[in-house]
């Protein structure tokens, strides 16, 4: 049986401690200086946890999922001979973890919060290796994870990471500014909600979001635009957001259209 | 049984005009000045069709269904007597339709693509009358399209109308944004998928969409944000909407944690 540690207790450590469990790989051990989270998530899991790098449990793969900044830092504090390093991380580079004799990505392209289940089946993780015999253990384990593993190299992963944020940390923030915009006039920000759902629903069944945008920024509508931007008072929402947006919505059609 | 009329054959009429015929209201007439478009909508729903404003059939209520730019124009030709005319525009103001003796504002809050089926039961339909008895039965009807059935003013409407407008249209070019940005490695836009379904199961899930953003602008990843911009090839998209967002994320959420 294969064993591995993951290093961290963040939201894409949680995840994916809980996520291998799922497929009977479930982690030997938590390894995290943060106590709290770390012990918690060690419960979770039903495993061993440690705040100590020199108590760190001998495994096959240690996963490293801390922030991206500390990557580096953590590599160089490990020692673990032949055994598996491996991160997490959209952007960051594989080379942050040569100091190893094997080491690789498992990066599963999702958005995670504490304390919330994903199912990871559906979710693509994108895999690379130093080495094609280190390749096939990854393989193997997020094989495990999903029915989408795609290798990657770092040039792939980073592009997608950054499409990513587009897709997922732009569009939440789309809704807080909604949210924000309703706060003012004591509207709950429930009422959104199957506007939001149904939004999603068409994305999902379309073959691009390009097919099914509506709204006064695609029909060009400068009477209901004007308006909107009489209503919006904070600076910054109006000129460069909401009038940013609208004129990207227009241009990024008529190429489209005349394509 | 109420007599309704549809004027107009695009997205919301067809959607109206198709969820008025569940709830046993089906409309008696589709006027249209798109021939192509009216018939078919009439075929659909199994009732006459005319673009001509002078064979108009008698009905109780015609909902106008039109860009709103044409809406007072239309509202200009009716000769209806003491029939209701409504229409279901976000942002137009009832007194477009003031000609009129008995007239109102039937508003459903919702994203319509020709073609696509939209369950009105979850949607809020915002309405507005010129007098009492007249709202009671654009209540009445609206009432059987759904249960959330809000009476609100143009001014309530319309801060409604422009949140959409971020929680809609904005957050699906967002995703345009990110399909663009994949097109050019010839990434298909479906790897998003499941983390576009899964941002917004969570929002749905959540109370505030502040609580669950995750990415580089909340952590203030400045080494992160500083890649993706050397990635970023046009200047709109880098400058004017990814810097802007990732700062607009970054100082709501700390006006938010300061509070």
């Amino acid at each position: 049986m294969m064993k591995v540690v993951i290093i961290g207790s963040g939201n894409v450590a949680e995840a994916t401690a809980i996520a291998l469990k799922k497929c009977n790989l479930t982690p030997i051990q938590i390894c995290a200086r943060n106590r709290v989270n770390g012990s918690t998530l060690a419960d979770k899991i039903g495993c061993s946890y440690t705040e100590d790098f020199t108590n760190i449990a001998d495994a096959d793969i240690y996963i490293i999922s801390v922030s991206d900044d500390a990557i580096a830092q953590i590599s160089s504090q490990l020692n673990i001979g032949n055994a598996i390093v491996l991160h997490t991380a959209g952007s960051v580079d594989m080379q942050s973890l040569s100091k190893h004799k094997n080491f690789g990505i498992l990066y599963p392209l999702q958005t995670f919060t504490k304390g919330r289940y994903v199912e990871f089946k559906e979710i693509p993780i994108l895999i690379e290796a130093n080495s094609t015999k280190t390749l096939e253990v990854i393989k193997g384990v997020a094989e495990k994870l999903t029915d989408k593993v795609i290798e990657a190299d770092i040039n792939y992963r980073s592009k997608l990471h950054l499409a990513a944020v587009f897709a997922c940390n732009f569009s939440n923030h789309m809704y807080a500014i909604a949210e924000k915009l309703l706060e003012r006039d004591d509207i709950p920000f429930d009422i959104l909600k199957p506007l939001i759902k149904e939004t999603t629903n068409k994305v999902l069944d379309s073959k691009s979001p390009l097919d099914i945008q509506t709204g006064p920024a695609i029909r060009d509508d400068f009477k209901t635009k004007a308006k909107h931007c009489e209503m919006l008072t904070d600076k910054i929402i109006k000129r460069n957001i909401y009038v940013t947006l609208s004129q990207n919505i227009w241009e990024i059609s008529k190429k489209t259209s005349q394509k």
